[in-house]
């Protein structure tokens, strides 16, 4: 059993679900809550895809359509946080990025690795937000320049295992990772 | 079977779950993420319980502790997200809420019919998020005064269904919670 004390652990075992979740449809880690911040100063929150997760980067990324909330937002402030509940581990990851939105030539390495079946993502006409009609008055075609790599840099993590006792650790590329036990 | 086109039925199909999330612990409405913004504009979301949801007045209820970063962030700007995702039923639940926070005499009612061994969740010392010697250095007394019930007002909902189509629509009550259909 590992020590409980230990914070090293503690973030590898948070970055191991992560690898997790980009490798496992099934992990709960697939599918975090991306929040953003609107113009307005509104908070948005939706579900999203894991794709790729870096602990030597300290990346998380993200596929989505330029036409979407996420993108109106993150134009304004590119900051954005990941929200995982892992209910088997009792564990909550909560990351704050920075975001940069990469498109076009930049991401055209990406664009051919995505199934066609999965590139009717990006594209949807109307934009994505738009009334329509009825419940199906849409068409999805794939549009390789609607298709964005979100790149974000983890700024912080926010553990906490809901255990008999509860831990929560705060960790930041300021104390080189090492981390730091507050109060639950 | 359900008219695919009915926006009535979807936004019920919706509170139906939402009500699910308050009276059954293992329903994933019980556990939504809750986004807010920090003063400096970043986004920040974590797990709550929902322990209350009202059609009728278009309410969703939180319990907090007065010293989480929910407060300071409500305190300065009392809009938070909502967001749910409901595996079986494949519908994401957005709303978009305007938050009062309650506490003291406002919620005497409402602490007194909080179980003793739920108290503790309200009073951590040090305050949560303060820096500790190690994983279990705080303490955990109930104190009745860090009590708060956030009274969340439903600005707006975005319910996303995936099928083998798609279905999205947006509600306000400046339409009445008639809604639109939206491109997905």
């Amino acid at each position: 059993m590992t020590d409980p004390n230990d914070l090293g652990a503690f973030l590898n075992d948070a970055w191991q679900h992560l690898g997790r979740g980009v490798a496992d449809a099934r992990s709960p880690a697939r599918t975090p809550t991306f929040a953003t911040v609107a113009a307005d100063g509104t908070p948005n929150a939706r579900t999203v895809v894991l794709r790729a997760a870096s602990q030597a980067d300290s990346v998380l990324e993200v596929h989505t359509d330029t036409a979407t909330d996420k993108i109106t937002d993150l134009h304004h402030q590119p900051t954005a946080a990941f929200h995982i509940w892992l209910p088997k581990a009792n564990l909550q990851i909560r990351a704050t990025t920075s975001v940069t939105i990469l498109t076009g030539a930049q991401v055209a390495e990406q664009w051919a690795k995505v199934p066609p079946s999965a590139r009717v993502s990006y594209g949807t006409e109307p934009e994505p937000g738009h009334a329509i009609s009825d419940a199906f008055a849409y068409e999805k075609p794939a549009e390789p320049e609607r298709f964005a790599v979100l790149r974000c840099t983890v700024e912080r993590f926010d553990l906490v295992h809901l255990g008999e006792r509860h831990r929560r650790a705060i960790y930041t590329p300021q104390d080189g990772w090492t981390g730091t036990w507050v109060a639950p």
